[in-house]
């Protein structure tokens, strides 16, 4: 990729819708917000491919917030803030009573972002996400911190933006541009994990985004694996309006067949996701083991919805491109039976782990998105400087 | 604020009588160097406001050593740490009998500041700190290392000199300056959290800091909630040389009269504190959970000490300001009833948060004069260079 | 120590062996390779003492990767990345199942080092570091990763580089060279600890490599507290080789006796090690914890395998170089009877100190020489610079 032409096609000077905002789910954003974002990451890993450094920042913090460690998230956060040169602070909270606007303010004193992950409450994960964003809007016009950190949404009950625009940009990659996923299948299929209570981020996110773009989106599910009624109502709505398709359909063969992308994944149904939030609302934590119990013995009956080489021979010229939010859950390698079989993963994790690598730059152009006026003068600025990220 | 007026208030080369210094008590410094490290602070405040990065170091890390979680605390050191280009290392450790020099010359080999919190045992946890510092004094003159880091007290039995620094440079710059201080009335009182436990260091800290400037100040606390027996002393003999006075009350309405500050904060007695560091040192802890529950208990008859707005009428004007090291115990917010209410709280919110705000560069300042031989040089060159934080 | 003519002593352009290489194990380095890396940390130093920075990298991070907490390894590993520019990522892991090459991989995405710490089981942690190295590696074959990171060893069950290359600089600092530890006895003993289960990496670390230097080495320890048997065969190999000589007794007096250097430290014997391996993949954590009393038990009859001022007496001259990787178990200080006594502590607990101090400019050196084709002319590079690191 060339790193000027791609500068080129970034926003500059009050063309950045982005400048001062949060990043909390991609239907807030316009197609257009999108695509700059996705380009964004393009550019800034062309940067640092080349030993260029992308260092936007002289000294500056990110603060991750995170109510459960998830690995990957959290040093693709790191990665992508160090690489504009802010330091991470993890800092320990816990989704209670306390005061959201003092938790904001006090990480934002010097903080250009903040990244939130808090996923596992329906509706209640993403109203304090947005709370976060709401206090350090509020502390910034209140003139209690100088500068406004971007929120960024690391995964919540309904949306992970930072992986539906990274596995956008890889697939933009794969296949010369987001204007050439037009018309292609893409097959969202729920997949058999033992854990089972994974949130719905991440498959109404992609649902939600791929939608946008034309594509022939075929979503599979067991019986009773529902999404949020919002996500398929979203979706149908985007297919319509970019003069693609949504359709649903009920085993996995159905839809692996003559898919160009596979994207198979687990999720815990949304009724028990609403259950589970109202016995955590009444601190019945007996309860929810009993609930997450008989989940995972209900999914049993499931047990086949897992990506062989079989099925891998259903897509297209059997070679889809195989999507996945890491880490997956392997069957022989991570768990007795999992999402898919050693072999495909084998076969498939140099991909899986470079759809994964876009990440921490998704995380990074949110950033400069956020903090930069003039995105496209920004990167010819560090393109121009061509400080050597070491000699 | 102007920030060349601000730097040409600064000590000079031979000037500085922190250099090198460790910073555990107020008491321990002259006047004029606690407003010296006062508008040090607000004078990097004044730099990043205006963009301008305070990057001190090139490199270099900052140590950090609590014994308990300081969600606030922790991350002003953080901060204040990155404002200066030193990154933020946490080292788990406990307060035991392991070699105190060892884990301190650990920390200390590339180290430019150590900051450590420990409060929880009567004069012990002063000591410890003292005994950190001591010790990289100590290496530092066997040359074990080649730099001395500045051990900063974030928190002990006695004492927390950022925050009271914070605070007054804070109020400095609400009434025009530490001169202007001079003769008002400021109010100290306990006030009912449902969990009783707090150390002495803040109360403590703030007294024995604010009578030094001519202030009226009141101090009011139920029956038995004392102080450490030297604080009230210091305090009488700071109010006869400086000018102001120092009184003892018994409600918060009569403290609030007429105030133009006030400062409601929990805080166990100290006879309770002197049992807890002896049951701690006998490893009696089913004791302590005993004694902890005869405290609150014994607190719930001081329910009414609660801020409220009919509190705040009592103020001159009807409108104190308010101080708090956050985070407060919030009536309906963060507990069903604690130090004031919620209307109270957001009425003030923006500028507790404020208040809270100078901890970061109060933080730095300390490090600035602790490293800096000649800290005006140092600000005037940094303003000079004037680098972007960002551009 | 004169910085140019330690950096004219550094490999220059296709010299350098280690540019790529992971440090795993000391015996898989050339002689010259050690020394080179050793002298590297030298350098560094040098350049630090003299307040100018070694700050090769303009951004980037370094990923700790540790089974346990070991804070002093860990506080290392964060020095020595900092003063190469890299910030520190913590990695929480358990030594499991998952797929190793998705956690080293995603790790990777942006860091120039990995420091991995596992030593708990036999075999099975060497492995576990191994597979890491490969598969960054792998990795980076398949275009996953645009640079390969440098995978360290910080301890593992049978190795531990940064702290035996630090003790071989430290040494060589003391007695002019490398050179000149020709012939100089050496006594490595087994010492009593209360705990007793440490792993063999740091003995068997020290034995391996010393045995390359001439040295005439004495290794001491009770019936029964065997190190692998490789360790053993390795030594003697070595001594053969390199003019020195290689013994074994059953005293600590015999050890000592006219010794120039001694190393006394606690070790597990492998028999233990093994079987505790055997028992934790069968999940018997019941029957660990009786095998790690028993352990115990059986050690108190080796109580006066402790370092005693009498003990120091025996030594050359009386004033051996006593070395211990930190922290040590004093008796009196961290525990009633320990590795030795608390004079001998504290006669010699600034050098202790200072031999600590030289593990975070191995772990840069180290990184350095797997990440710069030509160190010589990188170290040149830094020294022309000549950044103050603050000024």
């Amino acid at each position: 990729m060339n790193f000027r032409e791609t500068a080129a096609r970034l926003p500059a000077e009050g063309e950045n819708n982005l400048f001062g905002k949060s990043f909390l789910r991609t239907w807030d954003m316009t197609d257009e917000d999108v695509k700059a974002v996705a380009a964004g990451a393009g550019a800034l890993k062309a940067l640092r491919d080349n030993n260029l450094s992308p260092k936007y920042f002289e000294s500056g913090i990110a603060v991750s917030m995170f109510s459960k460690k998830d690995m990957g998230m959290n040093i693709a956060f790191a990665s992508g803030c160090d690489l504009l040169g802010l330091t991470i602070i993890d800092m320990d909270r816990k989704l209670g009573n306390s005061a959201i606007n003092e938790t904001a303010t006090m990480a934002s004193y010097m903080a250009d972002a903040l990244g939130v992950c808090e996923s596992d409450f329906i509706e209640k994960s993403s109203r304090y996400i947005k709370r976060i964003s709401d206090s350090v809007e509020e502390s910034k016009n209140n003139g209690v911190i100088t500068e406004k950190p971007c929120v960024l949404n690391l995964g919540s009950d309904e949306d992970s933006p930072v992986q539906t625009i990274a596995d956008l940009q890889y697939m933009a990659e794969k296949f010369g541009g987001t204007e050439n996923l037009k018309g292609k299948k893409i097959a969202i299929t729920w997949a058999y994990s033992p854990n089972g209570t994974r949130s719905l981020a991440v498959p109404q996110g992609i649902l939600s985004l791929v939608t946008r773009f034309g594509m022939n989106v075929v979503l599979a599910a067991p019986e009773g694996m529902e999404l949020m009624p919002d996500a398929y109502k979203r979706a149908e709505e985007n297919a319509e309006k970019s003069g693609g398709s949504f359709s649903r359909v009920s085993s996995m063969e159905e839809a692996f067949a003559d898919a160009e992308i596979v994207v198979p994944i687990n999720w815990a149904p949304y009724s028990f996701l609403e259950k589970r939030t109202e016995l955590s609302a009444a601190n019945l934590g007996t309860y929810i083991d009993l609930l997450e119990h008989e989940l995972r013995e209900n999914n049993k009956e499931f047990i086949d919805w897992e990506v062989t080489e079989a099925m891998m021979e259903k897509t297209k010229d059997g070679k889809a491109l195989l999507l996945h939010d890491l880490p997956a859950d392997v069957t022989d390698i991570s768990c007795i039976r999992g999402e898919m079989t050693a072999q495909v993963y084998s076969a498939n994790s140099a991909s899986l782990l470079a759809e994964a690598g876009m990440r921490p730059y998704v995380i990074a152009s949110m950033i400069l998105f956020a903090k930069a006026k003039n995105p496209r003068a920004a990167f010819e600025a560090m393109a121009e400087k061509a400080t050597k990220r070491y000699f």
